[in-house]
């Protein structure tokens, strides 16, 4: 019997109507003939009104009492879904983190997933019982409760259908599947029915929100097939999962955009060994996640430096800049919001050639000005005004033909 | 180093200002040089609106999933006040009951308690932290959450009292002790200093909410000193603890009244072997809990039956009665819940001759019909007409001079 895991969102869970809904399409694949775990996250809104609790008595709460606080969003809405598919005549059966076990690390608030019991799902599959998993926690070693991080939810999923060794693990969401690049953006955006967990860990860390970065991981380390669908219809979704040579028949397969980030240039700094280091350090020690890093060549002994961080750290960023322009003799500190990061990713890329010149060029002829570049081997990221980001995204859509179906 | 185990019910800890002031009463509690451990309830009207949840899905809902959907209620509270003792400097640790663990049996929605692990709470007292546990919780043999029922949050101060051999525990509430009757309908009430565990179990099981049966029976049955204080002043409260010479001087200690039961007559029934167990085991089967029982002795080889059950019972009762009417071939059926149940309880009662009469002397002084009386070791309980209920009360509160303080 065919195993499936299915993992439903804030909104799929928001209310007792739609939890009813959700139960249908649970019970629905139970009837099919699969044997089905369901790992279901907070009411929508939930988490948010937790830590805002939380947060009313103290700004910083202690983190792992803030897990355990937050751990009763998941706990609640395993309950009312496995009440109501007993309701419906089902046999149904709650698992939270430390009931499977989840273990994680001890990083309360972003965890990571070690290990996923397998023996007590196992038997309760045996015996004809629905399982309803509390996603977004775990258990470390001491027994003290854990919480994933942003997107837990998709990671908690994509772990236990690899510790279940699950046929398929369907991501059941708001959209449809992904798609070629926001819709909301340029109608030609098209669904893509198949994609590799390379291109979708790219497009994850690009900041397309469909799937988060961990359980794309997670999903790739294990190889797991994920599915992402829409909880409010039936169709087929977008399947993730290992590199076939089918898939490299196109070069370019999305494009994505960013307009969250800013950018920070340290200009005139002296260049010798160890002051990129110095910078970055500092900049880690505060917690800034630092995302591009441009470094010019230079010819008189001083370098330009630019890169990027999320815009909510641009104004701390930019003080610890100060410093550091102070400490080392620095030149001058700059800072901008004003910026897209425009990208294209797909594994095509590695074996076709001129796909950055066509980029380059596409901009170019819309009178783009690029003013950071960053590779890896399947993407290319462009750093452009923010006021060009959609114009840039459509001209690139069209560009590389994405609203064409392939595969 | 004193261990005490302090417990706060759902309205001590109903919003944060109020888990505030209770992390003050704590953190005083440490600072005069206890090991304390501090058992929380929900916050007030959490489980009610728990439930609501629940039966909108399912008027029944599955009772093992109906205690996973409970547990959040304590595990939010918990949590609220562990980041608020480290938020003033404290070190604190929360604990759910599986965590602890406190084994029950598996009678979800009212389990009892079968052991309490005690080796890592000591650890973490020993570290100097406060241990904040989650009342009305556990889990049974096979790791199923349960919740303990009403008023499981004292059995659960208790039975952690017990397990750690805590030097006592104090149960927090609205009021400010035990006291010799209700002060809303006399106010010569009089606070009790120190109670005898037996009557206790006696006040509680007369319907006296200041603390729940199984809490005092687990206490007497454990020998856990008891103190039941307000969580609002800092007056001494009521002891309750192990019987004791200078308990005994004076014949009864408190008067209890109950106007939530009703009372139904079966007349005319057949006087022969078996027929009692038949009536109260149908009652029994649907889960009618019957409280006192008289019947008749009687002469023409018929008998009436009467026996009080809870007032929201008295429907179903009654349409039990008609249908056991009709086997039976008994005569009538009436119900009324035209009645209250005074009653008076003391150990002196064993040494003392004369407590009865004394009893139905002052009612009688008063006018009051007596309809049924009920007698145990230290208790005598009368059911009368609803009407004279607190004429009776302050009656017999005169007549056994409840108001003078000794002990």
């Amino acid at each position: 019997m065919p195993l499936v895991v299915q993992k439903y969102g804030g909104t799929s869970v928001g209310d007792l109507d739609r939890i009813a809904n959700v139960a249908k399409k649970v019970a629905a694949c139970k009837d099919q003939g699969n044997e089905v775990v369901v790992v279901v996250s907070a009411m929508a809104g939930e988490t948010d009104r937790l830590i805002d609790l939380a947060k009313r008595i103290d700004a910083t709460p202690n983190e792992s009492e803030l897990d355990v606080l937050l751990a009763t969003g998941e706990q609640v809405t395993v309950a009312l879904l496995a009440i109501t598919l007993e309701s419906m005549g089902y046999k149904a059966k709650s698992y939270l983190g430390w009931q499977i076990p989840l273990r994680t690390d001890s990083a309360f608030g972003a965890a990571r997933v070690t290990d996923v019991g397998r023996e007590a799902i196992m038997a309760d599959l045996a015996e004809g019982r629905i399982v309803i998993v509390a996603g977004f926690q775990g258990v470390d070693e001491t027994d003290r409760i854990t919480t994933l991080g942003r997107g837990g939810s998709d990671t908690s999923a994509v772990a236990v259908a690899a510790g279940l060794k699950a046929d398929r693990c369907e991501i059941f969401t708001d959209v449809d599947g992904v798609y070629t690049t926001d819709p909301n953006i340029t109608s030609k955006a098209r669904k893509i029915h198949k994609i590799a967990y390379e291109e979708m860990l790219e497009m994850a860390s690009l900041g397309a929100k469909v799937l988060y970065i961990r359980a794309v991981e997670f999903a790739m380390r294990h190889q797991v097939p994920v599915v992402v669908r829409s909880s409010f219809n039936d169709n087929e979704g977008t399947l993730v999962t290992e590199e076939h040579p089918d898939m490299e028949k196109e070069s370019v397969s999305a494009v994505t955009c960013n307009t969250k980030e800013a950018k920070i240039t340290l200009s005139g700094v002296a260049d010798r060994p160890g002051i990129a280091s110095q910078i970055f350090s500092m900049l880690s020690d505060a917690n800034v996640v630092v995302d591009m890093i441009i470094q010019n060549s230079s010819a008189d002994g001083k370098t330009d430096i630019s890169f990027t961080v999320p815009e909510a750290s641009l104004e701390k960023s930019l003080a610890i800049c100060e410093d550091i322009k102070n400490k080392l003799g620095a030149e001058a500190v700059t800072g901008s919001n004003d910026i897209a990061k425009v990208s294209i990713i797909g594994l095509g890329m590695r074996s076709h050639t001129g796909v950055a010149a066509k980029m380059f060029t596409t901009l170019a002829e819309e009178g783009i000005n690029i003013e950071m570049i960053s590779t890896s081997e399947i993407k290319i990221s462009c750093v452009i005004r923010k006021k060009y980001a959609e114009l840039a995204v459509r001209a690139l859509h069209d560009a590389f033909e994405l609203d064409k179906v392939r595969r």
